[in-house]
């Protein structure tokens, strides 16, 4: 036989981009492994630069950018990370987006929309993109969205064991935000053992045309109320569930997201809201002036971390969730 | 210029699988067309054969086949019809499935699963479909497993009519019958005006390993409770929601689904139940032993009609559906 | 350089549909491994679910169903599990079909009809078929239906090696059916060194419009006849063919064909027929009662697991064929 | 409503390449248009240049090249014209090839090769062919590898027509040069009400190793044998087949084939043959230098330019064979 | 026949996104159309909703984005609209964008970068777009990383006809400020009959390392320096140019291009530098704050509306150019 | 777990067409390999047939065809070696043109033309290639019009080291032949530190109409003129600018390109030119005819080798340009 024949080697690599240095250094120190060196810069009118200082040929590579504000920016050089590493012929492109833009908007809800969260990932696989890892993707269907495989992660496990530790438990409710999350609150059940309420948006009979009355579904009278969401972005819905909760008689709020996007002013409307606690992970960064001294953040590197190296070594990423049940 | 210019007719042709002839010729009769003359049959071993026996070149066709058992053969049936047109020259195809085979299948609920929901849309694209049309997907975000138009159809108004006109609305309380069927619920609650409650899953504190009670969250004492859903199958959740909101105190219970699949033995369930009246569209063939005293099945052909109308004369879908807010 | 770097194994795995069960086995045993633990059901409604209760990630994947009745359950469910293997990260998908369903569908045979042994090809490339082994495809242009490779395999050297040790070969004469059955009929002459007939439908001239006479091309008389077929199906051609061959003076009839579908009434046909043997391979699966006294069936796992062999090892298939001049 | 609307009127225009003139000129004669006036040469280099001369912007565009020698060349021309025809926006271009390239491998006959017919679809396709017409595949199944539609047309009506004015019908026995034409010899005995031969090539049994001889299969002692083939390359299969037939007793030869390519010697040998006559159509050029007394050329001009005609008009083109039953 | 058939009009619908509002509006005006209603605005993490208030089913759509700063922003926004056209039934969607961005980068300048401006031509295929319509891409190139019609537009007419109404023609001397300008300025120099320069970015012979000097090959000694380009962003290139001009004893500095992009400090540059005049269009917005005293914006509306009117109408784009001979 | 484990070795071969078998060898030499054994021929009508005698499962398979006349011939030879490649199993296809056909016709430069460089590429990624490795590509751009990793090689290292080893470097002057070479021309100027001149079509101010007068902008006088291009064809620029150089007082010319495709009457012209040396690389062939006395061929096997090593070994063909600052 003609040709050349020789041992076969794969090497894993981690990019990230430049949205969120803090948590793609803790997922490097994680894995024990260096980021790609990697030049990142605006030109004058905005358009975005990319190059990777070092050869990507032949690697699996973990591309790493979550989608915080300002969430086109960062989408867009995510895209372009990825064509750039497809031309520089990497082997396989897994990109790795903690927080996955426009998952909101993941349906039509009226004629003549986008549906973004589509959208999103068919530019991704345009770009080159092999296959997708996200957290707590807003809906579960957004899998579906993508021609390939997808590593979907859960929070819950990190979320549930911290309020767990934190609180009786035989006094939770767990609390659905909305009509959109009470699958997710289903499992909270699960996990803690505790019933359920959710919060109820009614066209209110005594008031014409469009206005809404929150109203709670099922008890919380003296219940420690855990509302489950899967973001916080302005913090409106959640204020105002805690407010009905309270009027309800619940005896304390505690509020659990994966994702904290904390879009102004999130911060000061929960630190005023008489909420005890809210827990979310670092999926998106948190700046200072965001924080507020009933914040609980827990870091999603290592699960992050332990998914990626699951792929690389061919191992199960399932097997991470086993023992929760999820 | 060289060339022939000549006017620019367009032709409007709907063709029918073998899944439910009754529903088809009520379409065309809406429409006022016939339907296209077609040969389909099995050979001996059961593949399909099937052939147009007009010429439909150039033609804006709606294939109609709605999956029911046995699904996949109609499915595949509907898929070949494609195909079929594609090669014979059809200058659009839209594939009409009232009910959406795999539609429960729409996202994966533990690792080497399919996506069943998405992989249907993949395989009419590749068919050739250009469009989709359909009643009441499992989950919106089916609509965007579709890489093109979908036009999504809503039987609430119809069955919501329904209901309005046959109960006094003051004593209603819209149940939804697990997690997943809030959000179509509350839309109930705006068209009625009445309250929400919902059934929930919960693991039994007081029974080890996996056994759960189904709980009543929200206050359904004295009410008439309308149970919503999208389809029921075999019954067996439908009837033990009714139990706990019987034994909730519920004064009467109403059930509602777009699809009737009635898998065996829903009929016999239903009937046994002690519900009041089960009210369904005729997205699904029922054959009679199949229909039981309790059942109100309301046409779904005109909706259809007017849908493919507005399609074909390029007005507007989404205003079908304007005056119910949905 | 960054990055982890490590060894580069790689696995192989064999899955298996629910449509023959036996032949999974033996191939399974021919390759001397266990058959990947899978769930497979139908849902009350036809719907089918499956699951791999293994991880499967970063696999040579080769997923077997035979295309056997109910062709179109089984179609899906092959398109299924190729769908899920996908999603969950399986590095290559070999399809493997030993009967392709719909083959004999490999053209239009008039207007407004589908290719669909092309279409199924394209269903399978979108489910996320990598490639595709099968055996003794209807035509050979089928191979090009898919885009990429195909393993075709031929029955020829099992199907004559038993032919020849069992009748004197100075005495036969090979027969083709009809005339789309030639070219594999000529293969046949060239290894048992025999003549070649030909059964040619006819217009009756004596009868007008679409009466057909069955006419025996070629020299028959006092000659062992072994009429060559890819599938024996309801078996009318078959026991026409030989009708004519007794007729025309042929002392027996002997006929083979890879694939033993035998739609009903084949079974009772072929046995009253005067055939002296009819000898298939197990392709497709026999139940006890298709099965009668001068049925010969030849296991074609060997074959199979060969073949799969070769491709995990990226040694040769066509080096399989060369001894017998395929 | 915004917006500016119109009528729609829709233009046909025919652009032919260089292959063959005097068709494209026969072709636009029978549709009565002017071609498009077209330019295209060759750089120096041998690299093709074109440019259509006329906006063709919203044209149902004919684009027709007979893929004669050199056929690499005016396959490419053919290729660049549809390019420029997509990117001019074409509203749909039809790519016409009475004779179409690479037909005869469409299979691969052993590991290793090329399956070029699918290929050719395929780049067809990629270039921005919507649509293909063509005469006389060299199998059906080429229908198959292009994912669109294909309008196959058929010079049988028109060969056969010519042969049955000018031979006495009760003579004829229709032979099948080789195994791979033999379904189209039966379409011949059913037009004509013929018996049928076919030539088979069988191994030497006297010879050691690869020696074939011809044999006759069938009677044809005192017949007009007419060979049906699809096309005559160098003629050397047809001019031994009418040696053995003429040996085997045949009182005439008479061979037809819709493409008469009639590369060197074919011309010579067909001449000194003592075949009576041979039919053939114009798909391809023939040049005066490869013509010969016995040679008689049908044209096929009027029958491109009807099924131009009917996919313009969204017509029927299988209406155009159904009075021969094809 | 069956079905319906009527008369099929054809429709034009102007769409635009955010980023240039008064070119939308000058464009709809020129074509005598209202813009479609559209609602389009940002969530509070920075998604980007977008809707379309009135049906555009069935329409020819020409969806009108400019890209400039934030560059990323605004090419999201397009591509969501574009999106939402598709699914919203368009039957035509021509993206416009008068500047594209991305289009520096049209090729690798060094290993392991992105190739940008195709991967936006992707992005737009992707998402829906038919064909492409813009203003002096960087290089003509471009036109070739989407695969459909790109419509070109130039504005060298507009602009060449100002300057040479404002200036001595005898005088001028047209000068490329780089090495890949210089295509672009042999045609002003065929427009206006004038002599060619160029600047050349030369190795400092004298500095070790990369020191580079700016060198004018050519001679324009008293002339009149017209310095063409494609657009302006910092002005730096510009500025240098004309200095070194004027060093080398050019008698003035007139500036023009296409695309006056002026990001910071362009605008106090180019009104300190000593150039007379500095001349672009309106393909981008300049904000009050970036018009300085020499500079003359002239509008691009006109040649966009008659563009797209040529492409409703089925006329032809590359009529518009035939008098300037580009 | 269930299946088969084993080691993965990676084997690369080196496969070639026929259009230059010298620099095949050459290449396969400097590797230390033999190249696959080939069955390549022209069928009598001028169709191709390709087999690969040896199986190349697996393999990292690099095809190699350099795109010299006939071109379109040798094209689609690569195109048919590529397809059977695919179809054979290859792992990873790289197409190897060293000179790349159509490369001048890379964008439209008018109406209704194909961009026949995008479509070649396009057509390689059709028949399956996956990534491309040429020779200096007539313009970068044509990188972005194959949606895979191209490894774009430079031949200026090479030209200008034998360039800069014959000629005092203070003489020389580089010199762009025409306005799409400056960029290039700029890189000599770096390595050799030389300045710059460009020929300049410049429309005859004294003659009407068409006339181009062929002018030097910048200093030539006294100047050893290095003429820089990427490829000669006929020669009649390249001739036309040497006599106007010297006609500005050059005191010699040497020309320089990566291609010497030497169309008739190239040879003769710059024989016949006064050019002191012509220098090319044996990209194309140059058959003795084409040979003459200052003709200087610089071997690109070994360049073309190290590139092929890289790729295999997944290393940086970046880095074989790293010390000429390319």
């Amino acid at each position: 036989m003609t040709g050349i024949t020789q041992n076969n080697a794969k090497r894993m690599v981690l990019i990230a981009g430049r949205s969120h240095p803090e948590l793609a250094q803790a997922v490097a120190d994680n894995l024990g492994v260096e980021l790609v060196p990697t030049r990142a810069y605006n030109f004058a009118n905005g358009e975005i630069f990319v190059r990777f200082e070092e050869s990507i040929r032949g690697c699996d590579v973990f591309v790493l950018q979550t989608h915080t504000a300002p969430v086109n920016e960062w989408i867009m050089e995510h895209l372009l990370m990825v064509d750039a590493l497809k031309r520089a012929s990497a082997k396989r492109i897994t990109v790795v987006a903690p927080f996955y833009g426009y998952a909101r908007q993941d349906k039509k809800h009226a004629g003549r929309e986008p549906i973004s969260a589509r959208l999103m990932a068919d530019l991704f696989a345009t770009a080159g993109a092999d296959r997708l890892m996200s957290v707590d993707l807003h809906t579960a269907q957004i899998q579906g969205f993508f021609d390939g495989p997808v590593d979907h992660l859960f929070a819950l496990p990190i979320l549930a064991a911290h309020v767990g530790r934190s609180v009786d438990r035989d006094k939770i409710t767990v609390v659905s935000p909305d009509a959109g999350r009470v699958r997710v609150a289903e499992r909270w059940t699960d996990i803690l053992g505790a019933p359920l309420a959710i919060m109820h948006k009614r066209r209110d009979p005594d008031v014409p045309n469009e206005a809404k009355v929150l109203e709670v579904v099922g008890d919380v009278k003296d219940r420690i109320c855990v509302v489950v969401d899967d973001m916080i972005d302005t913090g409106g819905t959640i204020v105002k569930a805690s407010e009905a909760l309270f009027e309800n008689g619940a005896s304390d709020v505690i509020v659990t997201a994966t994702h904290g996007i904390f879009s102004s002013p999130a911060a000061q409307r929960l630190q005023d809201s008489g909420i005890r606690e809210v827990v979310v992970t670092d999926t998106l960064p948190i700046p200072v002036e965001n924080q507020f001294p009933n914040l609980t953040i827990l870091p999603i590197a290592p699960l992050l971390a332990r998914a990626i190296k699951e792929v690389f070594d061919e191992g199960s990423v399932a097997s991470l969730f086993d023992h929760v049940g999820v």
